[in-house]
């Protein structure tokens, strides 16, 4: 039969702190402290399988878990020489829940268990307190009847305000015995009340049903919703710790406190915490008393504190990890409550990890597997004053679209937030959504508001890629143009109104908040320079300009893996020629119109190769669908008409002409280039004249072509054709060569199901899983936004897979499309290009399916590199206990010979 | 090494017809023919390999070949005591070309072969008629230039029309022998001009050069368009036949005919065919002398004619297929030049397969096999007078989109259609394209004609459910609503104008052309019968209302898989109850709504189920976005918030807020019941409780619910609870219970990857593969018209994959979902219910993948019917040539212990 009760007291345990799995992590923590041979009240864990089969059980304690408790509550009591019930030696303990994943505050506690009228005398003449021991008997009967017995809670405040006002004080240290008896009475007919019974004296029934609270409250709304917004799965349950009492509130010798062994803000390498005295814990986090930085307790208790100094010094050397502790005085005396690893800040993440690997008590690789590379980003960005951000008034919420922390004018419109930009204004660019024309005033605002689009919108999409901070789809957010206004709920803002928007939390704020800079430490360095020798994965950028590019190699980029060369089109000196193309009625004006785009897209792609320095650069070829370039309100057309010298109905008809019903699976990618193989060809010629003209200049190119939304084998072997029979006229031409590659976008799922077809034309994959998400689920990324959120929260999807691969549908896809690409090629180079590229769980992912390299926009390299390097230690990690255990068997088998 | 030369003649051949692919249709058959003994003109057959290995090496000659071909050219002089190139008796032959099978007319032939002017007094003293050998000789130089040696035709056709105006004739007949010899004289000429040497007198450089140029003309363009429009694939080459030369044209007791065993065009079991005296076969085929009846041939040639029934009696029996004939006669003796099997109208196939079983010919499998099911279009729609069709005017032409032949006035709206049709007009609906309101219209009309969309279009699909004639897409067509008016080229059309469209084709015509209408035979219901003996897959259709879900059933259809419920809601007495619950602000005024629709649909669903009796009937809940139910022009949102009662405001606010920019990827499907369950709960509830009351009027009743668009597990777990617990509920109030199914679409390729996820509560699966066509290929059915003709036109893809499945790329995905569901549910069932199942290649590919079923629109469900026996035909047949072959392989494997 499972043993359900673990010991732990009187200098050691039956549990350590690897169960963490059984005995959750207070429980498997108590007893390490305790085998460790300090000062622990003593007491028992139930275990998370105790649990588990409560549920399975119908809320029924498994057979056995009954006696083992009584077995266990035995050996407490004589540990402890005192005994439950007893008015002459009560044992008081508290019942408290503790999972294997840290959830606070999510499940249940209740404290001073053993009290009743007959023993709260002795309690206290024993703490020769009155008023301690009355006050611990109310709080008892107030917790355990709102915990445990669902008393509403509201009955319970009631009483004590009412007391409060009679006798005309704010505070409950000013109820005297006499008012505490009184509270208790009360208390105690709310309880009988609600509960048609007395209330307990019998404390093994207090016992029993707190023990049930626990095990309940593993499953209340609460718990249930943090574990999935944390991403918690796969436990099976909370365990329950039962454990002496001890208080420090029993006087002006009694104390508790809080502290970690490193300042979890910073990261500095020094004692840090706070404690009260004459205080129970909940007063230290209530926040009605200041409580005192943990070095003045020297003064306090001298002993005590340089015990507790020499306790955390043991248990970080032990856990080898910085610890976030919990400790009471009773009377003098130290007790440990509580150690765990500690929250940290993600600048103290950094700092604490590369201190210890250079302290000598961590390799590189746990240094590396410690910092969550999605909190790198508060690294990288601006970010508010979090006390001045705290009392800002919050207006609305959106998506946390793109992080960091801006401030400025509103403006609404591209070309305003260029000129208040010009005028040394800082703006926030407020639009319902944005479009490619909108890119200019995006790089002059300071930050980007949408009330329309998801997490891979334009706004977000292309935000991300300029490290500006973004908050997308604010629905509340109503946007008026015309009047150069939006309204949210009842309040007006205009334009030239100050707001800031928070892109890490998605909040936004009316008024000014000042911000912080974001400032790139040593250890930052550190680390990635570790990263970059633990991980296998290639990191590249997505990169359109020459400066995004230089950020990117700034922060560790490789290469670029995605340029969109529609970008370019957008800028006003080639707008005009773009359409002109696209009005060109045969091959000869469209060529013309196209010999106009040459130059300037060959000075960007030299551009780039020169910022990128032989760095692989890939560059697609143009993708949107040709109605993106041409402008849909009616002053545009005309202006259009007017600059092109065309009539108004020409372009309006053209327009109408281009207008689809689902863009996005519409005449766009390499479907443009066999429609208009000269559009591939002039791209073609400016991309190798450019690398050719860079290589003159001594300058390492390597350009890459890459052949957007092919999805069978005619269209890449038509699109490299002319792609190949351009590149060697240009050779011929030039009298030289360049190395080069040409391969494709893999992002229709049939380019996954055919892929073996594809590779053999193809020198490389490109997954873009954002359109291979979008035709995979079948979801618009500009429309799903109003459905996916539902989705979320209904737990239909875990996660929006347009921010975290969809590993099980589009993933499928992914390594179909990789097993049957190196099927035909086996040295097939493969990457992603897709949003997906900089998200930590999908980079693993990537990294398991056998991809070269993920690529990411510029502010996400770091990340990546991390997230590639915890990849692949994690990895390595599972293939040394792989060959341990294939070692084992081995042992065995000689053994037995 | 191999056999290049396959000799026939004297009785004997070297061939069969069982050597097609190696022979060609022609030398097999020859061959055949001749080991029938009868009367052939000997030659031999070089091999289609031959024609291979010559472009396999730069266009030179196989080793070897040149060898057996003058072996085989002597043995030819021999048997016919002539010889080649000898003035005294000279041996002239044919050379043609003869694939595998049949392309009439689009590869080369060269007759008279062997002539020069040595030879030809010999042919003229033989044949006692010069002007006949001049004539031949002037052919032979013709069509050597012309064919062979690429020398342009004109200049040919020039002197011969110079010649003929300078004797002021007409008629080639007229040219005496001295103006045939000048004409020799001027085409040798022109032959050098072009050549730069003299014509050849050399026969045997003759015979080279063309049997070279039958191997080029296997590779011109109309040859290579010809296979691909015809779907031939997976030929060598083409074969090249010599053979000696008998003329029809040596006088009054010569002549030449074509002839078919039976009637081609009705079926009828009577010899048909004509013939010309004195004439050669080019004579017969260009219409400018009349050819004679060929029963008239008795009084010609009574023996010839005795000869020639008994031969075409002997080969249909031999071939057990309906024979087209040519023959020649020479100076009164006969001989056969080719058979093969005789191309046939739909309803001469039709009867000449049944006849064929009742004659003991051939078997009801072979019956099945000989009929092809697309052509079973031509006698179950109407059709135009084919001569009054021929000389329409031909104005346009777009796709194909649903067969059948109308003739109307033009109206350019939904509403004039419906009016004008009161008022007993007959109209065409010609609009741009059509939405589901235009229902009421397009059902008013006769046909419907748009300018945009394809094969799957709205219009497409909706004129093949309702069996209505339709052209889609035609891109020459400017359609001017306002004015009412369209212009093709320079031609404008008002309404009321007459036009007249063959949706089997794709034509438009100016004016009015005759109709004929469809008529079933008995021998259709017999050949369906036996239809539905041999075939395995269940066919159903795609109906909507009762009144198409009766005329399926009367064309056979077993069940209905797919209502879309949708359609039903565009009626006019319940489209604002749908547009009241669109614009429903909560719940209850949603439910309001929606209680308005419950009877209305209960009703359609009593309808269905009562037309159905008891067989299946498979309900597709709500699937379009709701934007598709709400006026987008100005005027009708007026009317709309007029009807409503609400402000025009609220409407436009409405539209604005439903708009979505990728609606095929948008808040559609299940996705709408999961944000609005009270929708599904209300179809459901109408589904049930009009199976309940229908069930009471003693009709069974058999509904399957389908969830369409699912893509993930939770999507359809979700929608199932609340379609049971609805149901139960209903079974509650009713107090009685109808058996029911809940299954779902697999659609969104996720869907395919994850269905053993999703069959863990689908009962059954039906593939909608025109959305998983969309999202497999990313191509939008609305939009891809305008890149998919051109990549089939450049070979990228084969076919329309909205027309015929693309099993390489989503018939991957309907495998693997058919392979993962019944992976977990090993009874599911699994049908289709895109446009595919009713063309008879995906028929194919379903019965192969182990569905159940297909389902298609009413007028196709004949032709799913043969399609699934010739799919089922087809497996038997490749499983007894496994079995064959393996019992070869045990027998040889016996005789060697």
């Amino acid at each position: 039969m499972a043993k359900y009760v673990y010991f732990f007291g009187g200098g050691k345990s039956e549990g350590k702190a690897s169960m963490k799995e059984l005995l959750g992590g207070k429980g498997a923590n108590l007893a390490e402290m305790c085998n460790l041979g300090m000062p622990v009240p003593a007491g028992f864990t139930i275990t998370t399988q105790a649990c588990d089969l409560f549920y399975k059980n119908k809320q029924k304690w498994p057979k056995g878990l009954k006696e083992e408790v009584l077995k266990n509550l035995k050996k407490l009591e004589a540990v402890m020489s005192a005994k439950f019930g007893d008015p002459n030696t009560p044992l008081l303990v508290s019942v408290r829940s503790g999972a294997a994943a840290s959830m606070p505050g999510m499940m249940d506690t209740v404290l001073n268990l053993g009290l009743s009228e007959a023993v709260v005398d002795s309690l206290a003449r024993k703490a020769r307190n009155d008023r301690f021991a009355w006050d611990a008997y109310r709080r008892f009967i107030q917790m355990f009847g709102d915990v445990v017995m669902n008393v509403p809670h509201d009955e319970f405040e009631h009483i004590l305000e009412a007391k409060k006002r009679q006798i005309k004080t704010k505070f409950d240290t000013d109820l005297s015995t006499k008012d505490l008896k009184d509270i208790v009475k009360k208390y105690k007919a709310v309880y009988k009340k609600h509960t048609k019974e007395n209330f307990p004296t019998d404390p093994w029934k207090q016992l029993e049903k707190s023990i049930n609270a626990v095990f309940i409250s593993w499953n209340n709304d609460r718990a249930i919703t943090y574990r999935r917004l944390n991403d918690i799965k796969g436990l099976l349950g909370t365990a329950v710790n039962v454990q002496a009492m001890v208080f420090g509130n029993m006087g002006e010798t009694s104390g508790t406190g809080v502290c970690f062994s490193r300042n979890p803000s910073t990261g500095e390498n020094k004692f840090y915490g706070e404690y009260l005295m004459n205080a129970q814990g909940e007063d230290v986090v209530a926040g009605i008393r200041t409580p005192h930085p943990i070095n003045t307790l020297t003064n306090q208790n001298r002993r005590a504190y340089t015990e507790l100094v020499a306790l955390k010094n043991r248990l970080e050397k032990h856990y080898r990890e910085m610890q976030d502790m919990e400790f009471t005085i009773q009377e003098g005396k130290l007790y440990m409550l509580q150690t765990r690893a500690g929250k940290r800040t993600a600048a103290a993440a950094l700092q604490i990890a590369v201190d210890m690997v250079k302290e000598g008590l961590i390799s590189k690789e746990e240094a590396l597997m410690r910092i969550d590379p999605a909190q790198l980003d508060q690294l990288l960005h601006p970010t508010f004053d979090p006390k001045a951000e705290k009392s800002a008034a919050q207006i609305a919420r959106g998506l946390p679209a793109s992080p960091g922390a801006a401030t400025g004018k509103i403006v609404f419109n591209a070309h305003d937030a260029e000129t208040w930009a010009e005028h040394g204004e800082k703006v926030i660019l407020t639009r319902i959504e944005t479009s490619p024309e909108d890119i200019a005033g995006m790089n002059a605002a300071t930050g980007i508001l949408t009330s329309r689009g998801g997490m891979t919108s334009h706004a977000a999409v292309v935000a991300r890629g300029m490290g500006k901070c973004c908050i997308a789809g604010v629905e509340e957010l109503n946007i008026d143009y015309k009047n150069k206004k939006m309204i949210i709920g009842k309040q007006t803002y205009k334009e030239g109104d100050y707001i800031s928007i928070n892109g890490s939390t998605g909040t936004v704020y009316a008024g000014q908040i000042k911000t912080v800079d974001a400032k790139l430490s040593g250890d930052f360095l550190t680390l990635m320079k570790w990263a970059d020798q633990a991980r296998r994965l290639g990191v590249r950028t997505n990169a359109d300009i020459p400066k995004d590019a230089q950020t990117a190699v700034t922060f560790g980029a490789e290469g670029i893996g995605l340029c969109r060369t529609e970008h370019m089109f957008f800028e006003p000196d080639r707008i005009t020629s773009v359409r002109k193309m696209i009005l060109a009625e045969d091959t000869a004006s469209r060529e013309a119109a196209l010999k106009e785009l040459l130059p300037l897209q060959r000075k960007d792609f030299a551009g780039l190769f020169k910022a990128m320095g032989g760095r692989p650069v890939t560059i697609r070829l143009i993708d949107p669908p040709l109605h993106e370039f041409v402008p849909h309100d009616d002053a545009s057309q005309k202006e259009m008409a007017r600059v092109l010298n065309v009539p108004v109905a020409k372009v309006k008809a053209k327009v109408a002409e281009l207008h689809e019903f689902n863009p996005m699976l519409g005449h766009r990618g390499c479907r443009l280039g066999i429609t208009y193989p000269e559009i591939i060809r002039m791209q073609t010629r400016a991309i190798i004249e450019a690398a050719i003209q860079v290589k003159k200049a001594r300058i390492k190119v390597s350009p890459e072509i890459m052949i957007p939304l092919v999805g069978e084998y005619g269209e890449i072997s038509l699109c490299k054709q002319v792609i190949e029979e351009t590149i060697q006229q240009v050779f011929k031409q030039k009298k030289t060569r360049v190395a080069y590659m040409i391969g494709t976008m893999i992002e229709v799922p049939r380019a996954a199901v055919i892929a073996d077809e594809i590779a053999k034309e193809a020198e490389f994959f490109s997954f873009g899983t954002n359109d291979l998400t979008q035709m995979t689920c079948g979801f618009s990324r500009d429309d799903a936004g109003r459905f996916l959120k539902e989705y979320v929260e209904k737990g239909i999807f875990e996660k929006d897979p347009f921010q975290v691969l969809d590993q099980e549908g589009v993933g499928k896809m992914v390594e179909m499309g990789i097993q049957k690409g190196r099927s035909t090629r086996k040295k097939l180079k493969v990457g992603i290009c897709g949003e997906h590229g900089g998200e930590p769980s999908s980079i693993e992912f990537c990294h398991r399916a056998g991809m070269d390299y993920v690529s990411c926009s510029p502010f996400r390299v770091p990340i990546a590199r991390l997230a590639a390097a915890q990849a692949a230690i994690k990895e390595k990690q599972a293939q040394t206990k792989t060959r341990a255990a294939a070692k084992t068997r081995t042992a065995k088998v000689r053994k037995k010979k």
